[in-house]
């Protein structure tokens, strides 16, 4: 009980800096009123945007809910609810900071890149910490007063399935989050630059474009609300299937609450520790905006690491646990390595998306032979990029699971999970410099500001791609926890001799085709749902450029600065695309297993057997669609990021530096990889989770 | 004994078909002297490429040969040396008669498309009877001779290792020539239209560009040498893998030998379905060629229904099995199942790489908007691909495991790859017809000719892609019988006590993290190869690029017609690159089974558990590898032939036709699709085979 309410404590830790952040960024001059009357523009399009597709999510959500009301009681639907709306709420506010936070970045830029970046960091680390902090105190506390208030079990199935609820109403969020933000920014972005630099001649941001604003817009519907949801969701749903195993494992012996605890603590824990990191993002001498990144999080990790030691120390100890074969050290060196394999996919990374090294170079040199080197350079390297992240996670899952069995596994993904509020930091600046960026531009601020800006982007550019990755690695790590999560499920079902389960018997073994028929539809919802992400940002950008030509064609003075561009025209129009355009994809996980459950159930002949095939054959799946989603994500998310830093290197100079040939083919390659780490990429991860969900819920609905 | 002489007959039948048909061709009028000069040229840089190409792979081969005599004794030796020389005899024949029928079908498209057409076809059927029928002949032979001259029981171990090693050899081959061919074909490609088309200015095939020659080598050592041993190996692997399975479901029955007999009289029949079909190819009042083509495919598969029931009548009879609980009527149902997958993989394969449809037309619609959006709708595409013949294997699956098990899986797929002879005829014909246009163009032919074999040429693009998706879809289709094939043989060590497999109990369960873990293993092997095949064309074709440069730089009477360009520096160059590019991507698949179990058992703590655990890992890689494996084929095949035709469609007058903006993007897909559909791609079917082939080995290996 104590625990719990220290925890509940870090997370109120996290909205006060959150509240204190904001007060700070508000505080900072606004800038011109050109720059305020720009942002604002920026500021009404985002809002305007999210208020649609929330409306939108929102009467799914209601339906949804009175389903699961009906099917699994109250307390499962407002599980769902709580989580659907404060992983809503989360991107909501970071969003809204982020769209205050633009302009006044790019006003403190105009001073010094010190100033710009603590700013622009200071407005990520709101929406960092607040999802963070969100999601432990929904868990925390829905779950304190189901087992505290209502004195319910805390294995009982009511809990059990009111958290995974709650993890569905955060997925759910967050795949329309992902989906419908990636269309709507990548849409803008590719569009405005086909039309504007390719077919114009003007640069990015350029005021005289319409899908500027709209670019501006969905920087932060995109890259912040949609980014934020997604992070929300994966950390409740670790948490949730930690806690979910923990009641199994650890069911009838005296430390089950204390093990159902766990997770929240370290979540708890390394709340704090992020704050203090953030504290420590400082532009040294040297002006490394990386190596400032570097130092908050090297803090959070050290921190984290004595952190964590304590809070194992104080809830159970280093020494054997009860009902276990492993030790609570154990267990802390599971959390090491949750750490280790959030390091080393960072600096991996970096690695593949870093103007530094041998792969980003790779690609600006074979810019210099043409559009398709260019392109042919930067897909083998995306999917090079994947290869190393593979091999870190199952090194992570043979460590964990040699110290702690499978419960070592899923700390160690909580763990790595832990360190959401720094990681997501890290992320959020980005779209905040990227639109300071465009402020400068537009608001014809001279040349300085915008290159510092540009500096901020371009490591903007590795940290979406790293959190990408370490979201979708942590799906990897955390493969066999949600598998389990399910096959657990599936046991307690059959072992309580529920009616529906009657001689139920599932062989999730390779030898059972249904397992292998699993695996393999599995494995092609990443490619089927990932074209259709890509085909919905083509056609969304096809509509930009016919509205931008409408626009230059029909105001001929917009081009001379004579004229106004219409700016609303064109977020109006990504706006109905995204929404209607992210619908049908993010059907595709919430309904797969349900419809793979019954095709096989009666394609095996029904009844019992009918079932156990059923059961293997969704069991499979789940682990199909992490096998090539993980890859699949990751080439995507590093591969974009590659091809749009091997832009920044040769306008940087190099290769001939902007307008060379070399610099075309490179506008060709980072336009690609824009839906490909933007869009289809990222959206993988809430899918991949989606789906175990789903699975996990249609569990229990037969169990009704 | 009777019906394995009536097998090998069938197999001396494809022989006396290729003899004739050579004849035929060659009897045809070779056109005029600089026709016959052009083609000299192609011809002996094909021959240097092929015998350097065979000379390292015969490196390779010999010190495979050592060990494994060595290791497994003389006879397993043997057949390893078999799978490779008739592998390698395959492609090296069917090369030879392609490099003399393009000549003469640029000299008969002179006189009309019925006659190119008739030529081009017949050459390409004598490469795919001869890859049918040589791996019909070797299998045959060499498992005669040791059960009916050796007197080895047909289960022995002898008899099983020996057939493993022969579809070893042959794979071998393949994954060298595949990847060497791939590298060479697409590096002069994608060098010579960077240097050509888009520097330079020239047209496609224009004898100023000193690639040209190696464009048209690239051709026939790629498309036909490198596609037969692939082929080969396939069917090979696949008969091997059912006539294993059948010896361990049959073993102490009756018909044990007319089981093992059994997907070799499929394959035997199909080659006389195969040649009587190849005379239904006949051009039609509607002048359709890919009508003529399915013309002969339509007979081919109808008169294989009758034969394939014919055959199991005759072998096995319909009634029930002893020994099995289907009937010979299930087999036949499975072997119609087969047919049907091959049917519908080969319209799915049309319906997204044809100019007709929805697929292709969308990417030239995009290329409007330009290079980016080109690329990024052909990507869509690819992955869109995957959906439908994951859908149809998944059916095909299901369906013949509900008939007759496991056993029935693998007659699907041995009966799927017993059409290989015509399937191969289909694609054959390509690179022939891709020569005779490179001919006329370079030999100053008239515009009619060039039209008549780029219309060949277009329908060839889709029956590459065809030939691809089925060859990688039986692999994904035969997923389990492979699979299997590993599982019973480790079974079969484990029930005989031998010495090294005491107290291994592998668990193949989806709980198991070494099962995980080898998912994500194998899964990651695809991504890996793909990634270094496209960098390797890319560093070939930049090497292209500098050296065509420095020719027109050196010698510029070249551009004015004045000079002539040396080819041969071209070629010889491309040559070395290819080999020295082919030896490491092809070892990854030979390596990756025997590290990833000495490491797994070092991990697990030796021992027997050790050995428990590494083994389950290496089955799960397995699967893993055919996972992302089959998404990442035909992704990559179906996508490339999809941005090829694109082009190709906008060349026919759409969207402005040759020359304009749309037509500069579609160029640019077109070049990202090379290496995609004719290097990376293709070469992942033999790494999969491999990859299944050496962990078998290793097993056999570990054993002794």
């Amino acid at each position: 009980m104590t625990a719990l309410w220290l925890i509940v404590l870090c997370g109120v830790l996290s909205i006060v800096y959150a509240i204190w952040a904001t007060s700070s960024v508000l505080k900072a001059d606004a800038g011109s009123p050109r720059m305020q009357e720009i942002a604002g523009a920026v500021r009404e399009g985002a809002q305007a945007y999210l208020r649609r597709q929330y409306t939108t999510i929102g009467l799914v959500g209601i339906v949804i809910f009175v389903v699961v009301a009906y099917l699994l009681g109250i307390y499962v639907a407002i599980g769902f609810a709580i989580g659907a709306i404060l992983s809503g709420a989360a991107g909501f506010i970071g969003m809204n900071v982020s769209v205050r936070a633009n302009v006044r970045t790019a006003q403190a830029a105009t001073t010094s890149l010190a100033g710009g970046l603590e700013l622009a960091f200071k407005a990520g680390a709101i929406t960092g910490l607040l999802v963070a902090g969100l999601a432990l105190l929904g868990v925390t506390l829905y779950f304190g007063f189901l087992v505290y208030s209502l004195k319910l079990a805390p294995d009982s199935r009511t809990v059990v399935d009111a958290m995974v609820a709650l993890g569905f109403g955060a997925s759910l969020i967050s795949i329309f989050a992902r989906l419908g933000g990636g269309i709507f920014t990548k849409g803008a972005d590719v569009g405005g630059d086909l039309v504007g630099k390719v077919e114009a001649g003007i640069p990015e941001d350029d005021p005289r474009n319409p899908a500027t604003i709209a670019d501006n817009v969905g920087d932060n519907v995109g890259d912040c609300a949609g980014m934020a949801a997604d992070l929300f969701e994966t950390y409740a749903v670790t948490a949730v299937a930690t806690m979910v195993l923990a009641a199994i494992f650890f069911a009838k012996t005296q430390i089950l609450t204390s093990m159902m605890t766990l997770p929240l603590a370290i979540g708890g824990i390394c709340i704090i520790t992020s704050i203090i990191g953030t504290f420590f993002v400082k532009l040294g001498a040297s002006q490394s905006i990386m190596g400032a990144l570097y130092k908050g999080l090297i803090a959070t990790g050290v921190l984290s690491l004595v952190g964590i030691a304590g809070v194992i120390y104080y809830l159970i100890g280093f020494g054997k646990l009860e009902g276990a074969d492993f030790t609570g050290m154990a267990l802390f060196e599971c959390g090491v390595v949750g750490l280790l394999v959030t390091a080393l996919i960072i600096w991996i990374t970096e690695y593949y998306t870093g103007t530094d090294y041998r792969p980003v170079k790779s690609i600006a040199a074979a810019s210099v032979t043409g559009h398709g080197t260019n392109v042919i350079q930067g897909l083998a390297i995306s999917m090079e990029a994947t290869a190393l992240p593979a091999i870190v996670i199952i090194a992570g899952i043979l460590v964990t699971y040699s110290l702690a069995g499978l419960f070592g596994i899923a700390i160690a993904t909580a763990t790595m999970l832990a360190l959401a509020g720094m990681i997501v930091a890290l992320d959020a600046f980005g779209p905040v410099t990227d639109n300071a960026g465009g402020i400068a531009e537009m608001a014809g601020l001279p040349k300085e500001v915008r290159k510092s800006t540009d500096a901020l982007d371009a490591v903007g550019n590795t940290t979406k791609a790293v959190t990408k990755g370490y979201a979708i690695g942590s799906a990897g790590l955390g493969a066999l926890v949600l598998f389990a999560a399910y096959n657990q499920d599936l046991k307690f079902f059959i072992a309580n001799k529920n009616a529906y389960f009657a001689g139920v018997n599932p062989d999730f073994s390779l030898n059972n085709p249904y397992v292998v028929v699993g695996l393999l539809f599995g494995g092609l919802l990443p490619y089927l749902f990932g074209a259709m992400g890509m085909t919905a940002v083509g056609r969304a950008a096809g509509a930009i450029v016919e509205e931008v030509r409408r626009q230059f064609r029909e105001k001929p003075g917009i081009m001379q600065g004579t004229d106004k561009p219409d700016y609303g025209k064109a977020v109006d129009l990504l706006t109905r695309a995204a929404i209607k355009e992210m619908i049908i994809p993010s059907l595709l996980p919430v309904l797969s297993p349900i419809v793979v459950y019954f095709l096989i159930y009666a394609i095996a002949g029904g009844g019992a057997a009918g079932k156990s095939a059923a059961f293997s054959a969704v069991g499979a799946m789940l682990l199909g669609v992490i096998v090539t989603g993980l890859f699949v994500a990751i080439s995507m998310t590093s591969g974009g990021g590659a091809w749009d830093n091997a832009k920044k290197y040769i306008e940087d100079g190099h290769y001939g530096g902007k307008g060379s040939d070399a610099h075309k083919s490179a506008v060709t390659g980072d336009t690609v990889g824009d839906p490909y780490k933007d869009t289809a990429g990222p959206a993988v991860n809430p899918m991949i989770k989606i789906t175990n969900i789903v699975a996990l819920l249609l569990l229990a609905i037969l169990a009704h």
